[in-house]
């Protein structure tokens, strides 16, 4: 049984080669809720449906995001309405945000929704948000306060950041499953995500910081840097704006005192010396995952 | 200056055929919220759209009700995931629920929302949901309590009901703008919609009963009845259920003490006398629309 702590599409690549080297139902992810937003009426959590969806094999690798073989309709209608259509959501996608909307409004939890959307997929990786509480990423910035999807969606995270303050997190109670895959897990996995705004907002949950401290031997976190930059999205620029170094020492520091073995991109292995000074273990191999193999071998990088 | 009382099809039906008939900006509707719902977080109004979509030309006649030239996409979706499906809601409908929903979640009331959606679809008759608080018209029948669209749509009112009960009506405030528009109407016109489940809710809104009843000389009312049968719907079959005789006297007597002047179809010519003993005037035209010269005939006697 391995637990993953879970962001959007990083982490949703590394599970999904992890489930190609063990079991699927071996694998539990608690993911961020930090993004999820209410919009339309509509409850929509960005980082589980990456999951569910990339894990059902029904991913948009063109957009990078939402389903394949979407379509636009709703969405070019509410434009002409002159509607709120910068969060571009396709016909296939808001029939999930209905479904969860729908179930929520009718006293099902975030947890039990997740549940019966992955098993409509046919997703056997148990997807886990780590709190039934709402919880809110937002961004102080040089355009003023932003929610999480108008900084990463509306101005394409192309603004100065001073803080981040995740609201509700403090108050957030860890749901009785993620805190039981916390601790039962023979692994915690922290996914090459985004440490800031994907991570840290998991970590801020009451209680999860502390089993991973106690139980640190057996968590394994992937760098989302390789030389420095992030594959994807704003973490680089994030870790210098906040103060932070933007490598992987910089993560690696980051995460002190809840990590016990690093895994690093061989770009980095030059950093490997220093990062075992911080009194971890440190693993060189690749942690690009476009290529099968090279998905494969950090997969077994992670469970070996 | 003239103020309809609407429910759906039937209002926007004869509000159309007046609006060929005057100018459409000295019309104003004010509509029925009872068969108003939250379905999968989004906030619907079937009455009011049904009246919006009709004049804008817009309106699906092979359906009747919807917007034309519709796709079902999300609905589809919906459907495969195991969600609730039966309330069919179209991918160019759900923008419009889609859009009021967002808005509602900003502040905006029912009422500025209503209008929004009219400029933008063109409409230039005045619309005005009766009151921008919360209304559910509910049904007790053999098969247990029933919200308004469990008993429209689900059962397609093929249940035997006891009772109705709009819930909130007591407590919600008729707007400003809607008792302004029945204040200083030249005329109200009471359209043929089902007397029981699209008029009444309105009435039973405090304040709307004393208006028409202190202004009975100026409200003209159309009935919904032709030779004892709807030309839509449930009406006749819920007045008998609900003790009243199924019959356009059956509906003067539901009115009694709101209407100075009746309309009733030429093939109900044969109780225009027993209607006028009820001290009221009676004239006698054809309600049926289907036919555009009908309409305006029709039209032109309500404005007679």
């Amino acid at each position: 049984m391995i637990t993953v702590l879970s962001g959007g599409i990083g982490a949703a690549r590394l599970i999904r080669a992890l489930s190609g080297v063990i079991d699927p139902t071996q694998i539990t992810a608690v993911v961020n809720v930090g993004d999820d937003l209410v919009l339309h009426g509509l409850t929509i959590c960005p980082d589980l449906d990456t999951i569910t969806y990339t894990l059902a094999g029904l991913n948009n690798d063109e957009l990078g995001w939402g389903l394949r073989d979407e379509t636009w309709r709703v969405m070019d209608e509410l434009d002409e309405l002159g509607g709120a259509a910068w969060f571009r959501l396709g016909d296939r996608d808001l029939a999930t945000h209905l479904y969860r909307s729908q179930r929520l409004s009718e006293g099902a939890t975030k947890t039990e929704v997740t549940a019966e959307l992955a098993t409509r997929l046919s997703v056997n990786v148990r997807l886990l948000p780590v709190t039934n509480d709402p919880m809110a990423t937002e961004f102080v910035t040089d355009r003023g306060r932003l929610t999480f999807q108008e900084y990463f969606v509306r101005y394409h995270h192309d603004v100065v950041v001073t803080s981040i303050e995740v609201v509700g997190a403090s108050t957030a109670r860890l749901s009785d499953e993620a805190r039981r895959a916390l601790h039962d897990a023979s692994r915690i996995v922290i996914a090459p995500s985004n440490p800031l705004i994907s991570i840290d907002p998991i970590l801020q949950v009451p209680g999860v910081r502390e089993i991973l401290h106690e139980r640190r031997e057996n968590v394994v976190a992937v760098s989302p840097l390789v030389q420095g930059t992030a594959l994807k999205g704003p973490a680089d620029r994030l870790l210098r704006e906040l103060g932070h170094e933007a490598s992987s020492l910089g993560v690696v520091d980051f995460y002190e005192g809840l990590v016990g073995t690093w895994i690093i991109d061989e770009a980095d292995a030059a950093l490997a010396e220093k990062i075992r000074g911080r009194g971890v273990h440190v693993e060189v191999t690749t942690t690009i995952m476009a290529e099968p193999d090279n998905a494969e071998r950090l997969a077994k990088a992670v469970l070996a």
